[in-house]
């Protein structure tokens, strides 16, 4: 029954194995954007904002921010991205660099209680982020991987995670303030991708008493109907115990499978979310009535 | 690594742990459908053998036949739906019915290892359809209520299916030869309905090595956006450990969910399925190709 608490300066999320699935919005990361990737550079964060209005409108309980720019100063981009998105939601925020500079400038400005995005079991890795997050009291990330590289054995990643939660218990930080990320591969290069996940996700729930993340569009890499097998993939991995995913929450075959897999699970009491998202109440001509809802209409009358 | 083999004259189907999740079409069943009732009732089964062509053209490697009809001759219905069905599709066949000589007069006209559906606790049942299976050397669906009807403790439902195990052993029926029903409740009456499936599916697989199977569309009874939460709960209970379902495979969603279970299963080897079902050729004007394909890439463009 591990709950991570997160915060904003007024706002707290409880992600745990009896909660509703967090949703961690993705889009807030210049990576593959090259248009956002010019404005945060150039200093303009009307994308940035647009994005995190969006992302919280469609369900996300909390939001990833990333500024990881080439040749750019990214402690500078990361903290006054963080400042506007804090001014413009209330959310928790997901802290996310490479670089720990970047991490500390984004901890330094940040109110509440902050995920930083990420430590793995890198040496170097573990002695300054940690520290880092016991200094600001933020809880971690922790991706299951270190200087080998990317285990293609999920008992290896298993090791690593076990290794980083130990340290982090060294450091002073409790278990419940990591969230293992077991490391998605795309299944079409990895064949063996999507049962390692859901190994590694009971493992870390039974073994460590941890809570999971993913980046899980990572799994539908170069295959077809990606977000299809997003919800598929997302849906069976909350099965075995999943209790967060970075993912895009404005792909409605995504959210989906969240708020219906929050039904299975019995998370959502009285199917409420997920009368209050399908529903369809009756107007003059028929039709159905509210934006997602009659989004799904419309295409169910068709099927 | 249980299989349970089923087949036609000319066709075998393997249910299994480490086998493509199986699709039983469901919809050759005239319970609630009127105009296909009545035409059965008359001697009329070109609705039923449109009915399989299409459910096999969708995927199913399986059909259900059903022909409970009030006040009708149920044996001689099914007798003749079975018939029709083998004439023109090679897939094996579920005989369903909740009269016994319904299900004898179906043995008795099948070609190939029928799925006799279904036996359940109640010594009566058990004590008729055991011999029948034996007989004429069927799989049996088992489902998992008894003479005081379904527990809502799925504890005591696994009790239920451990009982009829055992006396399917004692008339010389081995367990491989089961494939047992949880049963499935709404969920909208049942909040737990989803939990007691994993629980119950995990237990049955782990305890009695038994394949699996439901009727995956009584889950989203009386809740709205019912396709799209069938085929969330399909994929989790996937990833519970169940090996078939009684369902509709003419529902996109529940297709897809299935498919992309295979793939995360790993039993799509190279996602083969799921490329030939989703993968997009390039015509001239751009469009996707394929009927599945093309639906898939009108949505995906709109989204």
């Amino acid at each position: 029954m591990t709950d991570t608490v997160v915060s904003s300066a007024t706002r707290e999320l409880k992600i745990g194995f009896d909660r509703p699935f967090a949703i961690i919005g993705e889009r807030i990361n210049p990576t593959g954007r090259k248009i956002l990737a010019a404005e945060m550079k150039a200093g303009d964060y009307s994308r940035v904002e647009a994005d995190a209005r969006a992302q919280v409108a469609a369900g996300a309980e909390m939001l990833d921010v990333n500024a990881g720019i080439p040749l750019a100063d990214e402690p500078g981009i990361l903290a006054d991205s963080i400042k506007l998105v804090q001014s413009v939601t209330d959310v928790p925020l997901s802290i996310d660099s490479s670089i720990v500079a970047a991490l500390e400038a984004g901890l330094a400005v940040y109110q509440g209680k902050a995920l930083l995005n990420s430590v793995t079991g890198e040496e170097e890795r573990l002695e300054t982020v940690l520290p880092l997050a016991k200094k600001y009291g933020a809880a971690v990330v922790a991706i299951s991987n270190d200087e080998a590289g990317i285990s293609e054995n999920p008992d290896e990643r298993f090791d690593v995670a076990k290794k980083i939660v130990a340290r982090a218990a060294d450091h002073g930080i409790h278990y419940s303030d990591i969230v293992v990320d077991p490391l998605v591969m795309p299944v079409g290069a990895v064949g063996s991708a999507g049962r390692q996940v859901l190994h590694l996700v009971k493992r870390l729930r039974e073994e460590l008493k941890v809570n999971t993340t993913c980046g899980a569009s990572n799994f539908s890499f170069g295959i077809p109907n990606r977000k299809g097998m997003d919800g598929t993939f997302l849906s069976m991995a909350i099965a075995a115990g999943l209790t967060s995913a970075i993912t895009n929450p404005l792909h409605e075959e995504v959210m989906q499978a969240v708020f219906g897999a929050n039904v299975v699970m019995g998370r959502d009491v009285n199917c409420a979310k997920w009368l209050k998202r399908y529903r369809q109440p009756a107007t003059a001509d028929g039709a159905a009535g509210g934006a997602r809802g009659g989004r799904e209409g419309r295409r169910r009358r068709r099927a």
